[in-house]
């Protein structure tokens, strides 16, 4: 199939946003964990989320703050503050049903069985049973013209992994955990690792 | 582990990098395929690829202009387009390869032994060998200040795929390709499909 502009224009709704949102490749999967002022909890899925520098720690996650819900975005404007939780194989399921409309008050954590925990003094929740969670702290949110999204820029706080998960290099040793991957809007994967190559040089 | 604010900024450079580049998760293996005006071929692996929206299909590539190599981000400054190809299994070692560094005048394509493909009238070259190619059109940059990145916004203006790896719903059937992810830097991983779950409603 040799797909054009316009050919893409045509396709049914469903099959352009299942078309276009597998087309990029595999996606991380995180559950983003947040808190409202009022204390209501949060808890949504999203693959969006991106490296965007290393010195200092930082991460991009995409959003549309004008549709619903958009609790995880207000959420985090409102107290600066957010959570990243990897997804593992056996909360698959649970991760999945967070993307169901909700309304404010209620807590996925709840509503999906899915536990939540509270480290040192930081403000928003975590996963419990999640492998890698991951601190997060607002620094700007930068807004997209050319469809109305929003990149947040979070800067990285605190990390709480087991010290097995970690390899000599400072890497997070995936073959020891249970993270999965997502394509499109909800197909989920485990992995194989094919191989770590050095530092490429010509 | 539980690693604050403080203890990773002592982390040595290496640690540091390794440790905050793979705790995003899995991210999707592309390698992005460039012209210069002069005609020079470029291609270079990225795992920051990511949906901004299907309506208009729009994707996000972070990249770092002001380092160097930067010839992917000025190719596409100059011609306003570009290709993303996946990365197979078969395809690894060649792909990590173009993270080295090759000068300007160097073709990756040729120097990694990966054979490029015009397609159409599109000016910029496509990686044969690849199962999914795409054909983006440059919309917009975006200064993020935070860490001097760019977001690259591109519109999708062709996709080839053959008509097998394409499921009835409009998605990309992983399970019959060879498409690979990517964690941290430098490693490569297949998949094994866990589930596929319907639109999530409460």
């Amino acid at each position: 199939m040799n797909f054009t502009i316009d050919d893409i224009k045509k396709l049914n709704r469903v099959s352009r946003l299942n078309l276009i949102n597998s087309i990029t490749g595999y996606k991380p999967a995180n559950l983003i964990g947040t808190q409202s002022k009022k204390g209501d909890l949060n808890l949504a899925i999203f693959s969006s989320l991106v490296h965007l520098g290393s010195k200092p720690p930082l991460f991009g996650l995409v959003t549309r703050p004008k549709s619903i819900p958009r609790h995880t975005y207000s959420n985090i404007i409102d107290t600066n503050y957010y959570t990243i939780n990897h997804i593992s194989k056996n909360m698959i399921e649970r991760a999945h049903m967070t993307s169901a409309k909700f309304n404010k008050e209620d807590s996925e954590f709840k509503k999906c069985n899915i536990e939540e925990e509270y480290i040192d003094d930081f403000i928003a929740p975590f996963v419990k049973e999640s492998e890698v969670k991951i601190g997060m702290k607002f620094i700007e949110e930068i807004h997209i013209k050319s469809n109305n999204t929003i990149l947040i820029v979070g800067e990285v706080v605190k990390i709480i992994v087991k010290e097995e998960y970690l390899c000599k290099d400072g890497s997070i040793n995936f073959e020891k955990m249970n993270t999965v991957c997502i394509s499109g809007l909800d197909t989920y994967y485990e992995t194989k690792k094919l191989a770590k190559y050095p530092y490429a040089k010509r």
